[in-house]
């Protein structure tokens, strides 16, 4: 794809604040017929028709230009477009999902604001959206910290929704180590919500980026967080939820992430908290997967043969490295007293020969000890 | 299958005291044989050549069958074995792993001791397995407590292994309701086994029944733990796992289960608890399903379409009926004070015409209130 040259970039700017994030509507005009030539209809008053466009005409005509330009250079945001070298080509992925039928859905966006130190395609190489409820407990919080610490560690970048919570716990678990995250948000980047994230916020953006859909003086909604949320699964390889009630938005993250075909994973917890109700909920379903740290999630997410986590197993025991016949011996050589080898042949089911050799074996091996009347096992 | 005669039940109770339980070879044979030919080569002294044969020979020769049969009788123990009446055909199944590779793999069984009122095959219509750890936490009994019971409620035997922890939680739920509950133990079934659950044994006795393919007498040891698991894997539709560190023997059961086409559930808990990793390991293995509840559990083991549990959903929440754009103007809509209807439907991306009509619905819905200067959210 080329890059979009400056009259287009400025049209796209100017659209963006003119429809709804994530339009799929204006997405596809804007791809077919560019911004420049939407924004000059929008403007003459030809094409309306459809109530939608009628509305963008609307603020069309009341637009202002300027103060938009104005507003994105008070915070030294930019407006990167497919083609860009900034541009994350994961994104167009979205394309695919425009059609599909329901409500809510979002476009391949034309555009996005973003703002910090971090550049949009070499952050989003190798990142995981860790994501999850605002209304957290701590055992969340530690999970989601946990899991970004890590994560980060091993050269993820983590991207979230720069919530309370667990998105929270998950950028600034990241910051911790000086390393890069990223915050998708529902309004614009100059809007810094949650107030109360509002210093995360900034030291998000100088570590990292900030990045939306929408212009600079937008709020957030609810339906601008529904379509928020496709880009946070878009831009990653995969959305670990960590803890989500029920209705979670979370889950529509993730439900996102499972139609683009990214790997989607949950943290389980106890299921008796009504935080991890929804991660379970969606565990059930297929082609998500339980993960309990990030070496697991990186497995998932990396290449096949690539970030393989090393398999749980516990510790291996002794015993387990012995020969049946050898278990079966210790398992009929009683502690409390000595027993004589015929015994502990037949209470093992073994010939008496062969007891007796497993008996000097373990012998050998200092598991049983022999007294004057038989063998017993050795003190623990 | 028809139902063995006298001379061949009696020879299978007396094979049941001279094999290792689950020794394929043994079950193998006498499947093929007889018992009473089999016992009768062992006794005369032919047929040896294996060292296995060879051992059997030897207990043979000192077998105490008048022994065993009174042992029996003192516990009103009877012997059940294929083609009886009380059989379960579900454990001939255990028939097509017996030729897989890999140690420590169970026959499927000539017969088993069994004890207490309940009728096997009727217990076993509807029956699920909870089994974990023996060093479980009160979550876990909490969680097993609750799935007993409610499986219970539901018509379901609930199956374990009538150890510590989460198998004493589950036996003892069930109990509770008067409802019956069946412990497969790896030793005699007049050897309750551990002696601190005696007395749960007895009451699981009264109330359903205690399950053996060891002959009475005999001791439990760990690898006739191992091979007893297949007979729970095999006795219930499905074996749900509630707590399990990463070696516990649960696991064991559940592999059985998977290798036997039953369905494979574990319960999650918090990452953070080693009695959840053995759980979470399982989770992540293809095949197996993660679940919260009883419902769940039933929906799982049932016949496709029934049993099936609700889908778990949350309240659903009045605006989440409402129109995409009823909810947009509702978002745009401020509840500290009063703005015009153009204001809300520039921010809400709509038409002012259509935000009038739907704030007019809105307000005969009680959501917003008209003030004399414009609209606001009604107070919550």
């Amino acid at each position: 794809m080329p890059a979009v040259d400056r009259p287009e970039r400025r049209a796209r700017m100017v659209m963006s604040s003119l429809v709804e994030p994530g339009d799929s509507d204006a997405c596809r005009l804007v791809r077919e017929h560019t911004a420049v030539e939407l924004l000059r209809k929008l403007r003459s008053g030809t094409g309306a028709g459809s109530s939608k466009v009628a509305r963008w005409m609307q603020r069309a005509a009341i637009a202002d230009e300027d103060g938009l330009m104005h507003a994105a250079d008070d915070v030294s945001a930019r407006y990167v477009c497919p083609g860009d070298d900034e541009w994350q080509p994961a994104l167009d992925d979205l394309e695919r999902l425009e059609s599909q039928p329901g409500e809510r859905r979002g476009g391949a966006p034309f555009g996005l604001w973003v703002r910090g130190g971090g550049r949009l395609v070499a952050m989003t190489g190798r990142c995981v959206a860790v994501v999850g409820s605002r209304g957290s407990t701590p055992y969340g919080e530690h999970v989601a910290t946990e899991l970004a610490f890590e994560s980060a560690g091993r050269g993820f970048t983590v991207a979230s929704g720069g919530a309370f919570g667990i998105d929270a716990a998950a950028h600034r678990a990241v910051l911790s180590r000086d390393s890069p995250t990223l915050a998708v948000l529902a309004g614009g980047i100059d809007n810094l919500y949650p107030v109360g994230n509002a210093k995360l916020l900034e030291s998000i953006c100088a570590a990292g980026l900030l990045v939306s859909e929408a212009p600079p003086g937008c709020v957030p909604s609810r339906s601008r967080f529904l379509v928020r949320n496709r880009l946070i699964a878009a831009l990653s390889q995969g959305t670990v939820v960590v803890e989500a009630a029920l209705r979670s938005g979370a889950l529509n993250t993730a439900r996102w992430a499972l139609d683009l075909g990214r790997g989607v994973m949950g943290v389980p917890g106890p299921v008796t908290s009504r935080t991890s109700a929804g991660v379970h909920e969606l565990l059930r379903q297929p082609g998500t997967l339980l993960v309990t740290d990030a070496l697991e999630v990186i497995e998932h997410i990396s290449p096949v043969g690539e970030g393989l986590a090393p398999r749980k197993s516990g510790r291996v025991r002794e015993m387990d490295l012995f020969a049946e016949a050898s278990r079966q011996v210790l398992d009929a050589t009683p502690r409390d007293r000595a027993v004589a080898a015929e015994s502990i042949a037949l209470v093992a089911g073994l010939e008496a020969e062969e007891a007796r050799s497993q008996l000097l074996l373990l012998q050998a091996a200092g598991l049983v000890v022999r007294f004057s009347d038989g063998w017993a096992l050795a003190p623990p």
